[in-house]
């Protein structure tokens, strides 16, 4: 795989005020949980029933633990009713995305994470992890997918639908569910956060796993939502925690194993787990590898063979973080983190997110990040790694995004020569530890 | 438990050159491992001799994993056979502390990290976790503490000895640990980094533990080490990443389960995990308590009477970072992290600390920090949390102590003013969530 390669903007020159063409990197659909008995093969029917019953305990759960605020939640759906049916009905939702400002989007399932009432069977969605039961998990998983293929079937040209694949699984039946969802239009494979009792993603016996999504040019993709909740109690800070935590682990798992050595096409990324975290990772992995004071005593040839370059080297080619209500703080660290590595997403139809107010929060964070840079980070990177189709989002874009001007950042008074220099002592420093500087930079 | 008053300074006015009082924050010792024997009861002797039997596959196992490199090893031992005695020997070992500048340490376990010569019996060492054999994690516990409270016996007043107390055991035995390590001049208590299997440690069964350490004013320190190396395979590169995560987990089940709430005078202190992950935690966890955008979904309750503060006021209240081999970058966020979080360390003898080149690392580090913060953090600090006695150590620094014109700080042409200068518009941004900043701020 080639190293990325810069898109052309999207008409020209950068400087121009051109609305931006706006990607989700993180949206939600999902049936509401009843409606997924259709999609679900019959023999799976008594165990659903099952299901269906146990949701008011599982409801009551997450109630105790934090994770939800009944006077919260009832002021949510009273509110939002109608616009909520986009979580399912495609007409609904590119209504609600033309009224965002969004052109495309990467389709996690779970619309609801308010009170689970669009939740996949069987635990299969956001909380899938390697203790799902095999046999009930796959049958979620497939069910989930079979319908998301119907949505994306609407404006395909607007969505990348994330398969649901749960690869701790028979070999067999993952790899088949993969060339399902390549065949009927799904775009990426999101698989467990967390691999559990099962075999860890080091291991070989899932080289074939990614030798398949490289050849389909499919992101691999985690979502935070699976954790230890069994070792939190009722403790909602400990979940908040680590939520972001377990999503990422693969990252490491597959970089040190030499998993992007072997398979230089494969894209990683995982979302809604912030990127925050990721400059102290470059810097203590880059640092691992140069051999730098703390690890001299380590065996020289511990990563012969499986890691060539150096680590930020491998994030810059083969990973991504996709984002949902990004911080200044982390944009603040973008020359750290990598500007392609960031996706901005909406989180629709989710309440943590930036829907219904993407415009007032796209401008209250990005009001003075430079407009090419800014291109990339709403839409044009997650176009490459998603394998959006640029020709066909730019007229929609044109229609609905919002430009520089809308997000304060060209104006009367404000250029993008002027928002360049502001940033440029920070981009110089950049990956400090590469660059000769003791510390990052931001501006005052 | 009042919050921390400042400490004098070594004397009188932070802007002389007097010697720094000097604590390693982590230091290690332990017996050549056969030495042991005489320190357990007898009836462990036959597993202890299967125990011995087994060090040599573990040797292998870690150079397998690229924890050990031959050549290295060979070296380190050749060059450094005599002052390694230092690791069991209270005589050579305060003669090194002495060429050190070192005058007093928190001895945790473990003194050979090249190749485990001087390991704990049964696992019971810097790796203590649930999974441990209670009945022998136990023994072997023991058998460390009670030569450890030997080595303490030597020089007291420079040595706080870390109690190993493996917590997920049986409560009875647990408190008859503490007690007794207290009443033999032990003054911290170690705890496995991850209960495994175990009970959690949010879970109030603790509480008599806790309330046991914050009545002897004994810190509970966890230490990096313990990991689920089952999971990595071969991959040095994973351990080393999750190495510093599972020590410091601890702190976040403690912080929101409210145990800091109920015992206010508690210390917990995570050693050798480094402090670069502080000031993003400190930033999500003030932000999520705050309710911050992304929070306003979650039960408003949920916190009530178990964290009543910002999560980052518990931190300043009750935790502490344990360092080695401090680098310029977590220098730079010690505004973020806390001044008073943040004890130095040299790790001797581990080959990744400071020693035998402490000056020059100091140097390195340190030389443009303003002298009364570096005073704080080389000792002033430690020395409060771990109970010393600076009225006994300080005609040894005076003695022994490098002195801020040794560090490059002060001299003819700098002065602790111009340091304080240098850093004031960072000191100001501190927090920036706290402060109205939208980023932290490093100098350029």
């Amino acid at each position: 795989m080639p190293a990325r390669s810069p898109v052309p903007p999207i008409d020209g020159d950068n400087r121009d005020n051109d609305p931006y063409l706006v990607i989700a990197a993180d949206s939600h659909a999902g049936l509401p949980t009843a409606q997924y008995r259709q999609y679900l093969e019959t023999r799976f029917h008594p165990a659903f029933d099952e299901f269906l019953a146990e949701r008011a305990a599982v409801l009551e759960a997450v109630t105790k633990l934090g994770v939800r605020d009944s006077t919260f939640a009832q002021q949510w759906f009273d509110e939002h009713d109608e616009e909520l049916a986009g979580g399912w009905d495609a007409i609904r939702r590119d209504q609600t995305l033309d009224a965002d400002g969004v052109a495309a989007e990467v389709v996690y399932p779970d619309a609801d994470a308010v009170e689970s009432r669009t939740c996949v069977p069987f635990g299969a969605g956001l909380g899938l992890s390697g203790d799902l039961d095999p046999e009930l998990g796959l049958a979620g998983a497939k069910a989930h997918n079979r319908w998301l293929a119907e949505l994306c079937s609407t404006s395909p040209e607007r969505r990348c639908g994330v398969a649901l694949v749960p690869i701790t699984g028979a070999l067999e039946d993952v790899l088949a569910e993969i060339d399902w969802a390549k065949d009927h239009g799904l775009g990426a494979v999101m698989i467990p956060a967390r691999w559990c009792n099962q075999t860890p993603y080091h291991d070989v016996r899932y080289d074939a796993v990614w030798a398949r999504c490289e050849e389909y040019a499919m992101p691999v993709v985690t979502h935070s939502g699976s954790a230890p909740r069994d070792e939190y109690g009722d403790n909602l800070g400990i979940y908040v925690t680590e939520v972001t935590w377990w999503p990422a682990r693969p990252m490491w798992f597959l970089l040190w194993s030499g998993v992007f050595e072997r398979f230089p096409g494969l894209r990683f990324c995982t979302t809604e787990g912030g990127c925050w975290w990721l400059p102290q990772l470059l810097w203590s992995w880059d640092r691992l590898w140069l051999g730098q004071k703390g690890a001299e005593k380590l065996g020289k040839l511990a990563f012969k063979g499986k890691v060539e370059m150096l680590p930020s080297e491998y994030v810059d080619r083969n990973c991504f973080t996709g984002l949902a209500n990004v911080k200044r703080r982390e944009l603040g660290m973008r020359y750290e983190i990598g500007i392609d590595n960031m996706l901005w997403g909406t989180d629709f139809p989710h309440p943590e997110g930036t829907w219904p107010a993407t415009l007032a929060a796209l401008k209250a964070t990005f009001f003075d990040i430079p407009v090419h840079e800014t291109r990339r980070m709403l839409g044009l990177s997650a176009a490459e790694a998603f394998g959006f189709d640029l020709d066909k989002l730019r007229p929609i874009a044109q229609k609905i995004g919002p430009t520089p001007s809308d997000l304060g950042q060209l104006s009367e008074t404000q250029t993008e020569e002027e928002l360049v220099a502001r940033w440029a002592p920070v981009k110089a420093v950049g990956r400090h530890w590469l660059t000769g500087h003791d510390f990052p930079l931001y501006p005052m």
